[in-house]
């Protein structure tokens, strides 16, 4: 690509590429995390390729770190071997496991901080206890500086790929600001959730942060505000895999050739522990809810027959299946239908997403531009946004929107 | 929208909107001919709205012509009432063909100009009689202005909507240069086929042209050529509707994830007309090659196993089914499925392209913008380019570039 | 068929077949009572073939009633127009209740007996009060009586259409024996609903009856005695339509081919009045319940990942579509799926089995034999059953025992 | 299941599943042949259920052999390992081989006899040369003859799982007679093709035969014949797996409930030899003409739009996709539509058939019940019939069919 590495830009780019970037975990022991970490040890090894990654060769991605320099970390609740969770996960194949096998059990998972009153119903047990909202923010920002010296990492980027949280109340006072949150760390306010001390502790640190999950976290105003002012690069959330990128696909087209939907109806069943979680009514519905606006907001009209149905199907394992039937009006009235029937693995699609968010966050860093990054939403099915501003669904706008700002400073960009 | 219709960038848009501009069809008695017909009458009595008709409010718009303005006329080798030539079609239902009957049978099918030697095997007996190639275009002009003359209209244009003709040779040399082609009509060269000859009459009376069928018409480089030189707007070729527009719009996301395509399989059952012809294996072999090319130019690499397999299936009527299955390849190998069951009608998604591409190809005249409209290639499977340009395929990005440019002359856009 | 219709065998088939027979329908307004009237009417005037019907053309059927026999007539909470209710019922189109506009408004609902307890949230007006169900039962007897008289019939069968009631306890003392029931009736004891009055009406008046709904009726222990002893032929319950119909088709040929069935998931769009008393979570569940039986009875073990999901989905009107995913274990534990999609009209299909199960009822009867018609089976999803027989749900041996049943006493039998 | 097996009924069928019974298959290195050896060893050591064994438990079958006492033998034109074979085949996995491989390997391919007529277009080089066709059929009895002894076998049924064969005339004077048709033999008759050498060898030999392939082989007159004189069991033909048992299984339901096939459109994709095969249009040609007249005899009717399109798609290797679309007319001529996407494996589900056909044959045998065994149709796409009956096709009346005689002889059946 270049005949002169050592000198100019392609010189600074190719020190750049070589970067070494931490990625701390908050539930590196999950399906998505393990599938991330053996994935990236496999292309390490020559065994993988890079199908199924978003930025391997768009342009303007020559400034990214390389997938080989990511090294892994992180905490979980459960302390078990990262191979045996992952073959709990059904997600890797024995042979995949057999042959990263030492990379993945080199992650040790850090106990998770959390307060007498958090852990009550913990499930796992690898925990470490702290008396309030302060100290568990001190353990988590400790972990990252040790994960930092101990792998000689040039940065570090902290994901958010735990359980979904219960919902809460965004309006609530001390997420209003940054100088409320901060007070209400110090007095352990139960509005503040896990999630949102992680974030916190990793914008304190000058960390990016990722949240891969539909928990609240960097996207209520105090965190953004945060953000901004450390000038830490955060972005969010829910990681869009599956059904609603197919979503993000198909309404724009439709929009585009003037069909009416006049309903979508999308049925999914999964085996995995999202499943069994999304088949809890109350997580459900906060699922679907976030789906419904999606099609809303890009059609330019309320679809009033849009139904979102989630069920939990142990014979699939991680593979997921959607089935989507979409009624469309077209020219005089005339009625169509669209049914599309998706195969696929949740775990598989998510784990790339969350590999080019951690190098795209670096580069954020890097570059010296921090607080909400938008130009990310192309991963996100609920794209955070700054500003007022109102989020971009449809797939191909924002994947053009973080084109042009991978090649904004970029040297292929000229 | 303005108080001051009178005056202004208003009042000219105004003024513009209300140009009548006349369809003149090759094929009017056809299906697509047919539903556009009668869709435009029942927008005219408020019976349909503007649903499926994709610049209904896209931004830019405003200055097209209205829907309403449309005056159609046109030629077939039948000379079938239209009323009753739509009932056999199985497109429209009773009602709505009762809804207009008068507005279908005002237009009656003008003969269709043939010499003897392409007259031979022509099935309809509506049929004008030339002694050759010159006396066909000359018929044709003479159409076309009587057409104008007889209906006050301040534009026409020209739509081939005739069935696929057989393949033509692209690189015959009467092909090759406007002096060569010209020299071929008066010499009645049988390179130079029916939709040419009628491409050569539009192009030199100055009425733009539209191919919305695959046959090689002004896409040779002869009438290219012409087209430039005498400044009148061309565009082509073959309408894109149902599956290849899916394909357009799902190849870029596969791509967008990183997701390989591994294969394609597509077939369709459709039982009109165009179902009847493609049962020919030639006419298969032709329809075939063209889509196939359309992925792998998308996609960037060659889909080895990309299969596109068309039967004629009567119990469908007009209505036509794909059926698509993609095998896809993600993250460490991991190989995923997606089907994708479009049942639709073929007319219907047509007859508002050709509507749509009537009014640009008048406002690209009005704007003193000749030769070929690339920008109008949203609306192809086989977009006619210039200068050697590669054609852009992405149903999103080629809706960019047409919203680009309808917004670069218009009022909305400042 | 016959060259001496005065006598013999074939002649007396002849009379048999012109016996005119009345059917007395509970819910005569609805979608399947109004679509059955029309069916006959238009097979009366040519307009309809027998598409459709089981038992147009299957051996030993020579001994029914014709379907042009039938004398239609009922009850209804509503009293409007059957012309206007088809019409609000999308199930037939304009063209079909013009046709026979007249015959469906000839049938007049009469008014839906209740007393002044289960008439507090009746919504609908035509509805004559009794004081209770001793009274009530008297008021449906006598218009059975009336109706009989009117017509002229030769025989009435009653047939249960009326929406589905709220579960019952089956083990409530009162519908425990014959004697307990008449006590209860005597003083309208609550655990009797409507749809166990109608049936009492019926089986008490020598009426047959045909339970089509879910609802607990001829099936309670008290009525089976009764109809016994009565010797009134009974049958039902709910019937058997769209998946559940396939369901028992599949299944037996999973079987056979020792393909095990892992998990079965079905959803169900449907956007009728059925579909919106189904998205009601407790009707929802006694339906899925139900569901579930069938599909581990056919198989011999217990599916455990079996999900029934129904969703209101109103773009469909009264046409329903079902989406099955069936996940199968084959030798050497390979795993298949089967995914089938129907696409449907509920109504449809239920129309003509309550034509022949008039038909089927009026042959018991006129045979003499009475009880419960476990041969009827083929057309029911709860098929009921005497005598703790298990109930058969593979389709193709309910349709033996049915035919072998018609045969037996048939002159095509010998 | 009982207690004393050394005496009575029960000791005799304990005697009767206790003999050997070896299975020489005519292309033992096929993915059938592989899968079906592999299969019986995973039993025989545990590692495997009887999941996919359609005789596994049904009733009457305990007069069978048992899985575990099969013995496999066979001819290949390719000497390649079994074990290498199967894993170029794709269907079984690393862990299925690797578990199998000395029972795989232990099949070592006998040299596939032929002459050098038939041998030119051979692409295999495991070839016994004979002068002719009574050489090549002594050397088929040899192989028979020592297989039984070197093994100790009770007995021997011969398989035919070879490639397919072009059509042959089946009007052919030497197929006509046993005695035309061992003239042939002598002359070495170019009508008789290798499947029929085989067939007359075994039957000549005493061995029972199966055909599981679509080509000519027992189902000639002559061989018929001669099956019946020399009173051994053959059957055939074309094993019935994936879409076309689908068919058998649909169309008997559709016309049980009197629903009108107006068009049946299948399509097939797979990847496996088979596929490639089919992808040559004679072959095609034959396989669908095949499949059409099963669908029109089960409904009574000719359905006009009956389309069956295989093609060969690589991407699946030996796993097959078969997408149906049947268009229906029910009652007052409404449309439905059914689609059936079925994604099986082609030899995991033959492979069983196979299994049961070798165990049925020996009970003919043993029973003494030679000639066509028509009972066996269950199995078969074609089912052979004798004395001009006509085929079944529904699977569950060949299923009964199958089972009564199953029942019949049985000690259970008491």
């Amino acid at each position: 690509m270049t005949e002169h590495p050592q000198t100019g830009e392609s010189g600074a780019t190719e020190m750049q590429k070589n970067r070494r970037v931490g990625v701390a975990i908050v539930g590196v022991g999950g399906a998505v995390a393990t599938t991330a970490i053996a994935g990236v040890a496999m292309i390490r090894k020559g065994l993988a390729g890079t199908d199924g990654l978003p930025l391997a060769d768009a342009p303007g991605t020559g400034s990214l770190v390389a997938y080989e320099n990511l090294v892994f970390g992180g905490w979980d609740l459960s302390g078990e071997d990262l191979s045996e969770a992952a073959a709990s996960h059904g997600v890797l194949d024995k042979a995949q496991i057999f042959a990263v096998k030492d990379e993945l059990d080199a992650v040790v998972p850090w106990p998770a901080a959390g307060n007498r009153e958090f852990c009550r119903n913990a499930k796992g047990d690898n925990v470490a206890v702290a008396s309030g909202h302060r100290e568990q923010v001190e353990m988590i920002r400790t972990d990252l500086r040790r994960f930092r010296e101990e792998n000689a990492l040039d940065e570090v980027v902290l994901v958010n790929l735990a359980s979904t949280e219960r919902a809460v109340d965004p309006s609530s006072p001390v997420l209003a600001s940054a100088g409320a949150f901060e007070r209400g760390v110090e007095e352990s306010d139960p509005a503040i959730g896990p999630a949102m001390l992680y974030a916190y502790a990793a914008i304190s640190s000058g960390v990016p942060y990722v949240n891969f999950t539909p928990s609240a976290a960097a996207d209520v105003p105090a965190l953004v505000e945060l953000a901004g002012r450390e000038n830490v690069p955060v972005s969010g959330k829910d990681g869009k895999t599956g059904q609603t990128m197919v979503k993000t696909v198909l309404a724009p087209a439709f929009r585009s050739r003037g069909l009416k939907v006049e309903g979508w109806f999308s049925t999914n069943i999964l085996g995995n522990r999202d499943g069994q979680i999304l088949d809890d009514p109350d997580s459900l519905a906060s699922k679907v809810t976030t789906k419904g606006s999606v099609l809303d907001e890009m059609l330019g009209y309320p679809v009033k027959d849009h139904i979102v149905s989630i069920h939990y199907y142990p014979p699939r394992g991680d593979d997921k299946e959607a089935w989507d039937n979409i009624d469309l009006v077209g020219f005089m009235g005339r009625r169509m239908q669209m049914k599309v029937n998706f195969l696929c693995s949740d775990s598989v699609l998510a784990a790339p997403l969350v590999i080019e968010l951690v190098r795209l966050s670096e580069l954020a860093k890097r570059r010296g531009e921090g607080g909400v990054q938008e130009q990310f939403g192309l991963f996100f099915k609920a794209p955070t946004v700054a500003n007022g501003h109102a989020p971009e669904h449809a797939l191909h706008r924002q994947e053009e929107r973080l084109f042009k700002w991978l090649l904004s400073g970029s040297p292929d960009a000229s």
